[in-house]
């Protein structure tokens, strides 16, 4: 009998992910875009001060000082960057992937353009959700999190960091995209690189930001699609060329 | 020796215009493009909520009811939409733009994509940056404001609404793009009519916003540049159609 109740569960759910697919499809006008589902994750402790000092970080892969790994001396060990934990991790950063996929269960995805379809944007702020993205041969974290910047207001901040070091960074730009009731919101950046903190990042309010209303404008029953494309730099340097 | 004093005076202020001109040329870089430089208007004087009732206009370009024009019976007649003052004036709509003009002194230009150049970001909230932009054989009306919505941390909101009605509105898309330190911004949508309330479009936040931090990376020298296109709304025909 359990066995029948768990497979009933498991259609349900491939339902409801299938309904999700097929918003998302409706949404972006691009055909054959991967879609892919992201659940959120409420988070119960922040540490929003645990990488204050990680702007300072250097193009070397070195540990930025943050507060809870003071007892790092090893400059090739990256603490674990999963904003959603203060988790005590600490390794080099080519098995930082790993490391957010098998202990955070964070999901990785191919392709160069890809929908994130974030659900339950309703949820009671602070949440996070998370990915990875896979292409031109490095991987990037995703991270929409909606935050009370000011109390009572909360705030959804949306940015890619590129698991990798500031001056691979800089070799890329990443592009967040909005899209409906007949509206469009662009944002196109430098990814920062997973050395630098995403409190601080979010913090600066150097990512797109969206206040509630905004988000609800874009939002379809609860979930807000965000396509997302990577490319080279190389969109940037007519404007270094003025 | 005034005559030479208010000579020189006019020399800096060309000096001055040169050199803004100069800045957001650098800053955008589709050569050609008309800039325009916008000095700020500080607003002594808001009244948030007389046009509250605004969103329930007609098609037809009927009043809406406002606070401070209850008075008014013939709906044919509009209340002077400029959102600087709190002006008692009231006309058709064919006259709202020569109204504009000459009590207001609000620039009109001309062209499908422009640059507005607004000065002195750094002025406290409420100020107000307004220009009229003439193309597609209509008038438009650009407010970018920057207003104190939380206490203590002004936002700047940017609109763009048709000198029109809502049903000759559809018919438009404008774009609003920031382009500034390897980071872009764009904002497309349908204009609003003038006859809905440019308050009443902020308050909703369903237009351009920026926080202060944004708005300083956009920034150069305390000077916002926003690219300006406006086009027929034809590229959200695809949306529709999925």
């Amino acid at each position: 009998m359990l066995f029948f109740t768990q497979c009933f569960g498991a259609v349900l759910d491939l339902i409801h992910l299938r309904f999700q697919h097929y918003k998302a499809k409706r949404v972006f006008s691009a055909a054959g875009q991967l879609v892919c589902v992201v659940n959120p994750t409420h988070s119960l402790k922040y540490a929003p001060t645990r990488c204050a000092a990680a702007q300072a970080s250097t193009e070397q892969g070195i540990l930025p000082p943050c507060h809870h790994h003071e007892a790092v001396h090893d400059p090739q060990l990256v603490p674990c960057t999963c904003p959603l934990f203060s988790c005590p991790w600490e390794g080099h950063l080519e098995v930082v992937v790993s490391h957010l996929r098998q202990t955070h269960r964070i999901n990785i995805l191919q392709g160069a353009e890809i929908v994130f379809l974030a659900t339950d944007m309703h949820l009671p702020a602070p949440t996070d959700w998370i990915i990875m993205h896979s292409c031109l041969g490095h991987q990037f974290l995703l991270v929409l999190r909606k935050q009370e910047k000011y109390e009572g207001h909360p705030q959804f901040f949306a940015t890619m960091m590129l698991i990798g070091t500031p001056s691979q960074a800089d070799n890329f730009t990443y592009r967040l995209e909005l899209n409906r009731n007949q509206r469009r919101l662009k944002w196109e950046a430098t990814p920062r690189s997973i050395l630098e903190c995403v409190d601080s990042v979010i913090s600066d309010g150097d990512c797109l930001v969206l206040n509630t209303s905004l988000a609800q404008l874009f939002s379809d029953n609860g979930s807000l699609a965000i396509g997302i494309a990577i490319t080279t730099s190389k969109v940037h340097s007519s404007e270094a060329e003025m």
